[in-house]
């Protein structure tokens, strides 16, 4: 499944869930989308659960999406092909 | 605001929401509750956004609560308060 354009609560946002074969390697790759969250000044949120996990990225102040959470949305996947 | 008894698709759940002064501080508590899942081999639902973890506690082969989603909470407490 890629991203998909889910809107919550009137704001609009990406989201898309990652398998992963247990919750180590699921906390693994939270960590990853979490230190590029921070090297990005920008965070998204991340629902980690046995064996997958669901990443949302969103534009908190603009109350939607930006460019820049398409960018985040890319690196996301980039990390997940690591 | 403690545990609360939540009902997701008829499964009841145990939930709390923790804060925290930023996106990095809320991580480092999500991973400390990932070790703690871990131990137990038991896992939890793992929320991590800016400033707060949503944490949710419930038996997945039993579809609802038992006495041990009581102690891993009461762990996670313990571990908030660190």
């Amino acid at each position: 499944p890629d991203w998909k354009l889910i809107e919550e609560e009137g704001v609009q946002k990406l989201e898309r869930q990652f398998s992963f074969p247990d919750f180590v390697a699921a906390m693994a790759f939270t960590g990853k989308v979490a230190a590029l969250a921070e090297a990005e000044g920008h965070h998204p949120a991340l629902l980690t659960e046995w064996g997958k996990v669901t990443v949302t990225w969103w534009s908190h102040k603009l109350r939607g999406l930006h460019r820049n959470d398409f960018i985040c949305a890319a690196r996301t996947d980039a990390l997940a092909n690591d």
